[in-house]
């Protein structure tokens, strides 16, 4: 086995877009302090300052990655501003970026086992910019720690209690109806909702399951993409677990005009199901 | 020489997109297999589902890429149906993805040494979903067999006559006459015509060679893409060998309001040029 | 610390787009010839054949990489033309690309060290096409000089004073009033000047300062984006040191109708500005 098994794995996620050339500007400053980095492309096409986007591929990507991988992401509205830089150890992997609700999900999954505010300016770049901290602040620390920087060196301890969580919207239960929300739209137009795999593991036990989305009621449903029906949306459990909405061969969005937060409903379910979304 | 000389090289062709963070799954996933896997992207933009223009974008690039690359390729509107999942030695590449037609240039081009269909479970991530065989299936067994796994051990072997080859549309000959199809448009809006090295070469032999495209006729042609005429639509020799048609500074498919599959016609031919085309 | 640390750092900024596999190329063919390189892609989406944006995005990102990176930069409207194909050592980094302008700002910050023309066919592809030289001369050569060969042995010496440079649009003064361009345009919609670091400095020393772009005048500025306005354009030190233009959580390129090469103009300054801008 090559001595590259131990180099850092840093897996990148920003709204920096692909256009100006930011996210190589990080892999540089992260080459040039720990130079045998493995680097990964997660995303850099989260809408710009969409930071429940973000939250959101993050949440559906980062078991897929090997222990101790270190996600460095910025969707940063707020850089400059008092929100804090911050590195987490969590489920087993690294998280560094802005303190304001991009680890929401990846909080809400797995415990917290200590988190710092990235304040020790030794391993900041000189002179940081007030525009551009993943150049000057969260990329040479995701690079530091790579490089063997304990995370408790690179700044002060932080009460768990206090990381910024967003209010992520959670399936309601009233009276056998469950509702929810499209939770993400992905590039072929499938629509995944907040039912999560278990919610949703219970909702496809069920047979007559029907599910409201504006006008329309989805009642067709299909184990896979290409076995869902000719030319109607169905009901689907999407590869992240969560149930979704899929048109074969073509988009849901597109067909059904739906957007992130638009709320879906199942009505006349048993009490058992109910029990599971609180 | 360095010991990552031996790592082995994954090269990624999908159409996955770059915004929902599935490409970097598929990485994270290979990663967590072979530590020191170098991975390259190809491309994750073809059209959804759009078999052929993957094979296409293989087509031209399997060849610039080292010995025993493992070309990762899922474009798979069949995901979880009776389609195979295949991994293949051809051209001395792997090449790994759905049994759908995705390898149909690499087969036409390159005899295949073996195939198996990817079936045995030991190679896939622990219960894979009926969705995405690209991070469950095709990104484990390709890491594993670029961590040393053979071939024959990643499952059944396969017929080679067996494999799924498309209808590649080939150029046709009638009585001096010479059919062809826009086989690709880049994002340049250069149109590539199925005419392959050979039959372009001896087709830009022809001191009065015209195509036909639409209503317009093409006569011009310019050995570089600065060497054609200011304003008009030009023959020119692609990088991959193919002829196609080019404007200097602006896009010859906006032009003449061309797309893939569009007919090109040549007349008057040379009978040994038909030859060419049998 | 691994043996990859001696792996040479390739950056790739292109104008190819990344739906056709054309970065992936140029990147098997360097894996072939050097085959312990690190890949970095600084961009693949300068809008076709702009060689100033590509060297503008150049500018902004090259001093993020650590010393002796290669920067292999195709945006290449003269491709087979004379245009001489260059490698060039500058800023204590390496340049190869089309000697067309794409390395101004680099020439204009860096006294460039040497420079030769790639006019040795040994550090070639077999048969160069006369379209891509991307992959064909600047990629191999790139490869090549990562893997050790001595830039004087990649070809002729070339006189410095030789290379093509731009006319870069350069800030100018009269009687008070300093005008200048949108020097580049990113994905947020910030709109960059060409107002550099130290004319930056100095303008925002000024109590009064009031830029006008178009018919508006802007007058409100902030350290941060978050510290902005809230519903009108402000000015910012952009974090690559230039004056710009935002809106907080919006577009100023589309709330002001503004585009790259817009003209902007400061009135009433002293003449002390004056002496910077020259």
């Amino acid at each position: 086995m090559s001595s590259t098994v131990a180099a850092p794995l840093v897996a990148l996620l920003t709204d920096f877009g692909i256009a100006d050339g930011y996210p190589g500007v990080l892999k540089g400053v992260i080459l040039g302090i720990a130079p045998s980095a493995r680097l990964v492309d997660l995303t850099h096409e989260i809408p710009p300052q969409d930071v429940l986007a973000g939250a959101w591929v993050l949440h559906t990507a980062w078991r897929s990655f090997p222990e101790d991988t270190i996600f460095l992401c910025v969707v940063d509205p707020g850089v400059g501003s008092a929100r804090r830089p911050l590195a987490l150890r969590a489920g087993g992997r690294w998280f560094i970026g802005p303190d304001n609700g991009l680890f929401s999900y990846v909080l809400a999954a797995a415990s917290p086992g200590a988190a710092v505010a990235l304040d020790d300016p030794r391993y900041h770049l000189p002179n940081p910019s007030a525009t551009f901290h993943g150049r000057d602040i969260f990329a040479p620390c995701a690079a530091h720690l790579g490089a063997g920087v304990p995370l408790a060196a690179l700044g002060s301890p932080l009460d768990l209690a206090s990381l910024v969580v967003l209010a992520l919207a959670r399936p309601t239960w009233h009276a056998g109806t469950l509702s929810g929300q499209i939770a993400h739209v992905d590039r072929f137009g499938n629509l995944l909702t907040n039912f999560g795999p278990t919610l949703t593991d219970a909702l496809l036990a069920e047979p007559a399951l029907a599910l409201t989305l504006g006008g329309e009621v989805i009642a067709a449903r299909a184990a896979t993409f290409a076995a869902g029906p000719d030319d109607a949306p169905f009901l689907l459990r999407d590869s992240s677990g969560h149930l979704s909405i899929a048109v074969r061969n073509g988009s849901a969005a597109a067909r059904l005009g739906a957007a992130r937060g638009d709320v879906v409903v199942v009505h006349g379910l048993p009490a058992r199901i109910g029990e599971l979304a609180r």
